[in-house]
């Protein structure tokens, strides 16, 4: 019997409060390139265990500090002046049971790879310094991570998820997720460096994006101009597939183009990291993609966190999953608000509290709604190292 | 006319939800470390530009990255294995009308100091490196903190606060801080890692407290049991005073006292850096001392922002003192959530969005409350160059 | 008039003397690696600074630190466990006449190119950490490097050099040249870290070759020890080129071969710098490419200098020329040394002493040869600039 | 039976010599305040070792990088504006028979001691980062290090040694001993930063000094002016008790006093590695304080090097006894150079080859010469261990 506690939440829907506020940072913003390595470290850890050890072993790299650089960006293509200094910090096994694990090679190697395939116009030979600090992970935590049973909590700590998303949270996510996946093929210039603000004033939308452009795609102010106009087009068309309410976008609202390259946001690399922007994990977007003030949130970094008993990672990344089926799976379900809370040294299926909040619809049948939501808590919760599975296998996002 | 909305929040108030977490990170957590020697070297380098030119210069040093040592603790006193490495990380201006600042000797000497205050059982010796990576803020910025006028926002974000405090809120606020503040001064073993975890269900509060004891306090096993009782003891005293439900207190609860001491939170230092647990700023305490999942909260870090323009800072601080102004001066108010949101380039006192939503007492009248919050959002904003003084006077915590 | 002094001295040649020691650092040990990119670094700052400035700024970057990794090889190829950290160390001019100088990425690009093609077994992405710390070079030197005029000293040194080789110089130099410049194109197995240790005693010649062999050429112990025998042969013949004397070589004489191959110098890159050995600049070779303690010294460091006007690198070199040319130039004479003293703020054309001892052969005419000698080392101090260039062109070696 | 050699060298003696050079960089020098730390740490890592194991583990300290800072320095006291930054570099046995050894603690601490007492005028709060990266030593060498038995050689590499001094090498020592040991007390304005150049050119001896006064002792230009003529017929004064050949000497000969403080040697904290000039360990003094490019010398550095086995420390600073013993015992003596080759792997008092090359004086019998010399050498190698101990006792300096 687990402590699950699904409770009928009177509360105004967010979709019908008068003010929301969604942000997402895109993944070439400072603290989500953190977040981003933290998690890539974290996979070729596993993956390095798996194959020297056969099992995952006990690591957190959780905490990859970006000192900004300093550059010096210009119409058809200028320089980096002082790399991206960056710092890869965290825990690892390095010796189990003879064998040697070399984990802050394995780390180098994964960040480095990780840069270069998500931060394309980034110098890995000039611009950026790569330093590490893995500490040692405590060995005795074999058992555990020997995953013959039910790993056990390895600290007090509480996930937080919800489901589903509201217009403005739909808008936000996807508007960055394809002005990368999509529009950047057309338009080179637009950099990884992409933050989204969403406001919902009743039904007026307004997105402020920001986008560091890359200087040697942008020959001078017109064509900067030009694509960000493409870009706002492009955005409000986005936009118009999830609502019927009023939208603006704005791209780049701070820019001053009547003064030149150094008054818009023009980069060399298509990360403000390159110029004063520092970064670190778990300061970002939480595991959904999104920071969502109007939603309750957990403040524990999802990225970099072993997947095998770290709590902070585990039960976010479930909350979350548990949040998004019960909202499928249940009918009648309006909003859904999911809290796991661990207790250190206790088996992980086995929380400490379990809070589901649901607001219903109007006339639900809330004994029922209570019912299945139960079951689909005690179903995931029952299965929980699929969780692990799917980080193992890249199956999830983090941020 | 500020855009300043009180809206009107249908929500089962907290209190009354089924189940409530609230989480507070001591001082000596390492993520609290963190965010404390950030807002020290920020309010260091604050009083040095105002000697040196007058005003407040451009920084932020918000991100101080804590990288575990490794230590062996002992009854009656063990040792520091591996020094702690701490990165001060941030931007400062360093060079302005042709006076130079010494940003980083200034920022050393500041966490120095932070550290020999706050960690007292630090040997700033051989437990810890500090190192500096403090880049060049922009000089261009000098009409912004030149402070004749309003200054404008760094950036588009938002900060979040609310008002009043539940119950567990109080007790897991007030557990901290008396341990330290005022238990200590009789009990040195009791060490500043001290991380409370708060969960109510229904009307069984349960306080799970983890705090790291200073072995050269704690000459055996006996002594240790004892001093957790003495402490359990305190925080039940504690907590009885703001609550007439079932409490629960569990100090150290992974411990177990029959394998030795190496099972026990025995520390030397009396902070978990020493052995594994790294920190960064922002990842801990919201500006009101707390991590509360139930309520709204800002993924910003308060501490080690500049106090002039960065509303990632400013926001926060005064979402949450707005929040507590309008509980205090308006009657009939149950809770009150606070979100400001600033638009980048635009004076800080006119947010893009200054949204506040009530919870009124049962039979309000609400558009009274309306005009008495919106005057008091106003008058704050209105002053809003308040809060940077209570941050430069060191009057207000950010953690 | 230049204050040269050319003086007999009296003296056994180092040819005759009963026992002779000369050491040469192979391109990939530790101290010569950091030679490597100290140099590497500069002449890439030269570049830079000529293409944007039309001159060579001020900057020295001779003090780049090596902290070994840790490794595991194995016969058919180990790993790199713990990556090896390099630290750039040196100050450049970063900005002239508003152009702004990336003298830390061209610092980092120079020293990545430069293991790239010299240390040819290192895998840069996972093996290495390059890190940077390059301080500001003062401005108010523009004078000086600006080359109108001859330069002043930087500083009160001196340089040393001698000519010609002796036998055994010549055969120590040559045995390393030729391991990696020839013999290596056919046993790839021979690593980059050769250090040779030569022992004149009377008639006897003992050569100490310790060399890193690179794991994954090696399939077993017999590869290997044939490999070693490969390697005496050729020294062997090498050697018989230049004396008429008896010769030993001894290739990793400290191998154990019975017992596995933890005890032999097996490595993973073909360098000790990934398992224990650290590095830096001016303590292996000499800028002549050897130790010679039978010879005069300087302690400067040549490698990283800028060869504008700091006197450590140009009266290295120029009175390695020097030498040479008057062992050249000057009939009847044996050996020749030179010192050359600067002194800071005088120009570089005008030492405070040229010190030039000659031990002339027998029934030399010692008028004469001062007199020859004494023109050639005024030539060259009247051309000393040429030094200048052939550095910057890479036209000359040093260490 | 061992491999010594006693030769008789035909050569004008260096006090003979036309040209001599001589020079001597003071305790605050930045390599040698890297020799002064590199050594401390060594020292203190011997005493944590015996006390707690019992023997002296190895390790090798050898490498501390100095990254110069920047300083601001004014008449009655200016600043450092960025910290000089200091890397401790090395390889330590960190656990031995379960006892854990804090290397990296006990190293921190060593270096700070050793910065308060010798280099006074050092804020060690704010002007400097002490790093530290100590990897680890090879526990194998436990027989080694357990001092059972002579050690056997860790490397093939030399040592050399010469006595006595010349009257310009006795006067370059003193000068720089005294003005620290005896005038600074006086002067407290006479930073710890001091360089002395002896040039001896036949019978005139010119003394170059530069030295970084301390700016908060120097109240004005007259003040520093006075200074230096103070500390000129001081040196003059020393000179004169040595030789009576002419003496010049010369402070700060690069000041230029008529164009303010920014043209002379003016420093806030007595060394020139707050303002440009990095530093590191084996760059400077030999073993005997001295740099003599009229002597052999060896390339290695003596600092930080474990004096257990390191031939490298343990057979310069024995080279060097063994020479003054040699020249005290054995009458008829001028000059004595001695040269100790090591074999890795072989004991360390049977050197592979002991090379003491002798100038006898007019007339002397040097078959007699022969055999005291070699008795000498033969009891000090029978006796090697007690390099060893005087080492640990801090009764030798090594640089």
């Amino acid at each position: 019997m687990r402590n699950i506690k699904v409770e009928q939440l009177v509360q105004t829907p967010v979709e019908n409060q008068e003010i929301e506020l969604v942000e997402r940072k895109g993944l070439g913003h400072p603290d989500s390139i953190s977040d981003g390595i933290a998690e890539a470290v974290s996979r070729a850890l596993c993956a390095e265990y798996i194959e020297k050890c056969g099992a995952v072993l006990h690591h957190n790299t959780d905490e990859t500090q970006i000192v900004a650089g300093r550059s010096s960006p210009a119409f058809g293509g200028g320089e980096v002046i002082k790399p991206i200094y960056t710092l890869l910090v965290g825990r690892a096994t390095k010796e189990f049971n003879g064998v040697e694990i070399p984990a802050e090679a394995v780390a180098l190697s994964a960040a480095r790879d990780y840069l270069r395939k998500n931060i394309v116009n980034l110098d890995l030979d000039r611009d950026i310094i790569l330093d590490c600090k893995l500490g040692t992970g405590s060995s005795d935590l074999r058992d555990v991570f020997g995953r013959e049973k039910i790993p056990t909590a390895n600290d007090t700590s509480f996930g937080v998820g919800h489901a589903s998303f509201s217009e403005l949270e739909r808008i936000v996510y996807d508007t960055e997720k394809q002005l990368i996946g999509d529009l950047k093929g057309k338009l080179p210039a637009i950099g990884e460096d992409i933050k989204v603000m969403g406001l919902r004033d009743k039904d007026d939308i307004s997105l402020t994006v920001c986008c560091g452009m890359v200087d040697k795609y942008v020959d001078d102010m017109d064509a900067y101009v030009s694509f960000k106009e493409q870009m706002k087009d492009y955005i409000l068309d986005i936009a118009g597939k999830y609502t019927d309410r009023n939208i603006n976008a704005y791209v780049n609202a701070a820019d001053n183009t009547a003064d030149g390259c150094g008054c818009i946001f023009l980069t060399v690399t298509g990360t403000s990291a390159e110029m004063g922007d520092d970064g670190s994990v778990g300061r970002g977007n939480r595991c959904n993609g999104l920071i969502t003030p109007n939603r309750p949130m957990s403040m524990e970094a999802t990225s970099g966190k072993n997947p095998i008993n770290h709590v902070g990672k585990i039960y976010n990344l479930l909350s979350t999953q548990m949040a998004w089926d019960i909202v499928e799976a249940v009918p009648q379900v309006d909003e859904v608000y999911v809290r796991l809370l661990s207790q250190i040294g206790k088996p992980i299926d086995q929380p400490m509290a379990a809070s589901i909040q649901v607001i219903p619809e109007d006339g639900a049948n809330f004994a029922t709604v209570q019912d299945d939501a139960e079951a689909v808590a005690d179903e995931w919760l029952g299965n929980i190292t699929k969780v692990t599975d799917l980080v193992i296998n890249g199956a999830i996002d983090t941020f």
